[in-house]
């Protein structure tokens, strides 16, 4: 079993030094070279395990996708109330920003202009996300009287891109202030929402 | 003022082929060399215009942004009806997208990583977007009971942001279906809103 293990490992290592090397270099300046000495290992190790510079791309969109959604699975899985949805929302856009993921889905999704092959590996990546905001858009839409008229695959998308468009906003300022004049507005919209549609079971 | 004239267009004619080159092959492969390809004129022109590739590019972004606020500006200015600021908010999407100016601001964004100078230039062209969503929102927030509750620079920023994360995704669909049928939701909800909410001098 150890090679295996071994061998996943290896591989992790090289596409963590991907996402890193994205996020502080560039698309431009992502090479085998530069992602080996990110990661402090020799560029031939990268060829053992991946085809070429392309499918590593690919693999570090997968690798930076599923790992977030993992989180925010985690974070958001069990809220209920919306004023608690919008503060751990910030505290995830917070680790998006430090730990480099905005940053490299940014270059990423530039790189794929001129890679189909990487275009549709983000492609694939989008849809365990949009499940993922329609669970819980739908389970806050149910509340309101609305719910009929509000259609939950819109409205996942229009929170996805909301949030990446914030994040490409964050990530181009300097200071975070507008972030997080963004966020205490979001939380009083939310308080708001909790008493005028409270959750079931709960008293407004 | 013939040679004036005529510098201009020159200059102008650099950062439309630079805009151009960003869009189809990727910042990574926009160079003197390919931006003179793609414009049809001598690399050293640009260089007779711009101190070096980073100037381009902070021109670049200034180009499209100013440009498309102007357009923005033109198809908005005078809208009172949501239904209508929607309608023509999906056209000069559809635009955004069709002539590569979406893609180009994505491949901006990424450069900027690398290049402190390019993410100044670009932040700079962010402001007057928010002025100009500020402008708009406002129109039709006064309008709701809600005035007094909705503070206007961060629905700007949100307004922003969402349309930038939708080019963001619309850019890497294949096809338009999605953000099609964003829209069309999107109407509906403006067309209750314009019911519920007319505008000055009109009835419901």
């Amino acid at each position: 079993m150890r090679p295996v293990a071994a061998r996943t490992e290896s591989r992790d290592r090289i596409v963590r030094a991907t996402v890193q090397t994205l996020a502080t270099e560039g698309y431009a300046a992502t090479t085998a070279r530069s992602v080996a000495r990110t990661g402090g290992f020799a560029p031939g190790v990268i060829y053992y395990h991946f085809d070429d510079l392309e499918d590593l791309l690919v693999a570090a969109a997968q690798y930076t996708a599923q790992t977030r959604l993992a989180r925010y699975r985690e974070e958001l899985g069990d809220v209920t109330s919306a004023t608690e949805l919008l503060e751990r929302l910030e505290r995830l856009h917070t680790e998006d920003v430090a730990d480099g993921h905005i940053a490299a889905v940014q270059e990423l999704t530039a790189a794929s202009s001129s890679s189909p092959k990487l275009a549709a590996g983000i492609r694939t990546q989008i849809k365990p996300w949009q499940d993922f905001a329609e669970q819980i858009a739908g389970r806050f839409v149910t509340r309101t009287p609305f719910a009929a008229l509000i259609p939950i695959p819109e409205l996942a998308r229009a929170a996805i891109a909301l949030f990446l468009g914030m994040e490409m906003l964050s990530h181009l300022d300097t200071d975070r202030a507008r972030s997080d004049a963004f966020f205490t507005s979001a939380k009083q919209a939310a308080t708001l929402f909790d008493v005028m549609a409270p959750a079931p079971g709960k008293l407004p």
